[in-house]
């Protein structure tokens, strides 16, 4: 509960439809895409960096939790007010604040959805490359609080890659001008980068300038259809080894092509074991020597068919149909975004398939396989607390096989609360103290998403 | 003068080789490419991060500064031991400790030239981006430690972008891993980039995990030159505005190209006052469309003739002539490296000839333009102290033209001692203290290269 003299304040100064303590009203603020449920004690919606200067301020006087968000659409419970407080929802900061095409430059408050970025950069021949699935709904401050991904970050790379600068409100309520306006720059310590990926428990974005790149001239797709698993991620490795970087390289496995077949059952080829969707993009001759070469790359013993998908958008069509299909069977399921070395996925699709059987556990994996970034879907019932205890079990040995791999925990979603049980395994306990007392300077009070990415 | 403790148990711990105290020996170390000289007391050679970690604890115990330096290319003076101490050559660990194709990865000690790395990424079809101009003799420790960039950055970013991921000892001796061995990853603060240009003022860097891209097929290279300067920012604007960006894009003023006329006469067209030297790479045929499109921007009333060179190693000669004679006729130059918006180079320009006119300061500039990184060399008499004082008031203008037009102190060379006093300029109060308590936390008793990088 918050405490009175606090809830007067912030009556004080914020109307009541920008500072909600109704529970009714707080509920729709106590869940993000990990689907766990934590209530705020109240939702505030700032409209200012003042105005968020103002709550970090009280709460700080407070002791009280405050807990960024964007649209909520973090699957990693990167958001959730696990321990009470007030969710501070950034999404009504929502300007462009300029579009700077000769410069390459959009500046925007943080609650602005990618895709409006991406149709305030389209007409002046630019995209901003982060682009999560979730880009229609997302907030850029939600993607450069979690470092984005998506499926072009093979060629693109992330979110890191496309932030120039930032303001923030640290959680020690300093105003803070982090990067530059220019594509150089080297004054000072890149804070910046430092709070691009620190899910909102070191400060609150307020505004960020973002880097644009000009639209690839054409696109082209291929799909490749394969026996079996191993034949596929043979592929997967060979078109990496190519000079070309494909726009995207998506792959689905056998339990992703089944769980399609069953509700569109003439999508797929009854035989595909295994499946990639590739995106090429540049110019058209560009395009027509890497479809070449990437047809070429796929002719493995496995191959089934490979060839050019007659629009980008039908390419798209299976792996957009996957993710409400997972969520329909398997609400509870258990989604893990892991990345490895792109030549050692054989080895760790290998591995799940033995884990898999191992501990009698359907997976279905599928993800960005040309930065080796999978998503791992363990569909448990959630009411079995042997299949839960089983699978939290198989996670464990998941997550030593991607260590042992060379990998890492998490590719795009985060830590949030999900993962943090697991943090350790990837970094040491040193450089994890630095983190900590990193958070401390920041944020001295732990006010600022406590608990969130740190291992308890 | 080292303490008497500390000398003997580093004579134990290192052989002669590896550790000198003669101000003989010593000298060598004194100073970088900013031409100023402050002797360290002892140079150290670690070998291992072992080595590293030994000296930092033992220059903590007795509170003795330690300056990590490459091979001392640096033009701001961040490796100057300006208060004593040790300086702590890193140029003996220079293996290469792996080279992985598949996942176009170098992991590389810190005294590894960026030429090595290159020679070492080149027969497998990639090459690492970052180029400073120093390449041959610059070590991969200094190009991280200052956040180097070059001609290429136009295209490919500076080094900020190519590290995976870095070994290194704090300030307070412990021993950090950062980031990770694959292109995608989000678990805990991005402590790489905070240390990418962070000029050994918070840790040792000992190991990088560098990020490779492939060599692009084909190289073309175009010179034009302008009768005047205006034309030709004209023309660099318009060239930035097109869907492709050049791979280079270098600008040279008129002062640039007399210093080369003087000494070469046959090299340049008598009628150029301003000259750029392009190039574009990728498919030949992407190469044949940049080039016609970028000749087309050229077409300014300004434009004496545009064309691209018979050869790709012609069209940097006089660039490359530039350096050694700047340096030749002016050993005492102010060099600035500062970047401003592209579009606001024509404005930047011009109000450097009004300065240049009212300080009655020849100057010479080039630079970056793609990046709108300019060089700015003010050619002064060091021994007439009129001229001095002159050149000291016209810095300070140029610094604030540079953040008036929302540009930045320095682009690639970074601050070091030579330009911590206009910082302040840059970085507001708030910001810098925090970044001062970043320092701290590394850093606790201000060993590592202790002064650097903060106005005092």
């Amino acid at each position: 509960m918050l405490p009175e003299k606090l809830r007067t304040e912030l009556h004080k100064m914020f109307p009541p439809d920008r500072f909600y303590t109704d529970p009714v009203d707080c509920y729709a603020y106590a869940y993000d895409n990990s689907r766990k449920i934590f209530p705020p004690d109240a939702v505030l919606f700032p409209l200012t960096a003042e105005d968020v200067k103002h709550a970090v301020v009280l709460c700080n006087y407070h002791r009280v939790p405050l807990i960024p968000r964007g649209r909520g659409t973090g699957t990693a419970g990167g958001s959730l007010p696990e321990v009470g407080g007030i969710a501070l929802s950034m999404e009504r900061m929502e300007n462009i604040i300029s579009i700077d095409r000769a410069n390459r430059v959009i500046v925007a408050e943080p609650g602005v959805l990618n895709q409006a970025v991406q149709d305030a950069a389209k007409p002046h021949g630019f995209f901003w490359p982060p682009d999560p699935s979730s880009a229609m709904f997302s907030t850029i401050g939600g993607n450069i609080a979690t470092g984005a991904g998506g499926p072009h970050a093979v060629k693109y790379g992330t979110t890191r890659e496309h932030v120039l600068g930032l303001k923030a409100i640290t959680g020690a309520g300093d105003c803070i001008t982090t990067g530059c306006y220019t594509t150089k720059g080297v004054v000072g310590y890149d804070l910046t980068r430092l709070l691009i990926g620190s899910e909102g428990t070191l400060a609150v974005i307020t505004e960020a300038t973002l880097k644009l790149t000009a639209l690839p001239s054409a696109i082209a797709g291929i799909t490749a259809h394969f026996q079996d698993l191993m034949g596929c991620t043979a592929a997967i490795v060979k078109i990496m080894a190519l000079p070309q970087l494909p726009s995207a390289l998506e792959f689905l496995d056998a339990g992703s092509l089944n769980l399609i077949r069953n509700r569109f059952p003439d999508m797929l080829p009854t035989d595909t074991q295994a499946m990639l969707m590739i995106e090429v993009d540049g110019s058209r001759n560009d395009i027509t020597d890497a479809v070449s070469a990437i047809l070429a790359a796929c002719q493995t013993d496995s191959l089934i068919h490979a060839g050019q998908a007659e629009n980008t958008a039908s390419l798209w069509q299976a792996r957009k149909a996957l993710s409400p299909l997972l969520r329909e069977i398997a609400p509870k399921k258990i989604n893990e975004d892991v990345v490895v070395p792109v030549d050692a996925l054989p080895q760790f699709l290998e591995g799940l398939t033995q884990l898999s059987a191992r501990y009698q556990l359907p997976n279905v994996n599928f993800g960005h396989a040309g930065n080796g970034n999978i998503h791992v879907n363990l569909l448990i019932n959630p009411d079995d607390t042997s299949e839960v205890a089983r699978a939290e079990c198989c996670l464990d040995e998941i997550f030593d096989l991607v260590i042992k791999l060379r990998g890492t925990l998490s590719g795009e979603h985060g830590v949030g609360s999900e993962k943090r049980a697991f943090v350790s395994k990837e970094i040491d306990r040193v450089t994890l103290d630095l983190m900590r007392n990193i958070k401390r300077l920041f944020d001295p009070n732990d006010i600022l998403n406590p608990g969130k990415l740190f291992p308890k």
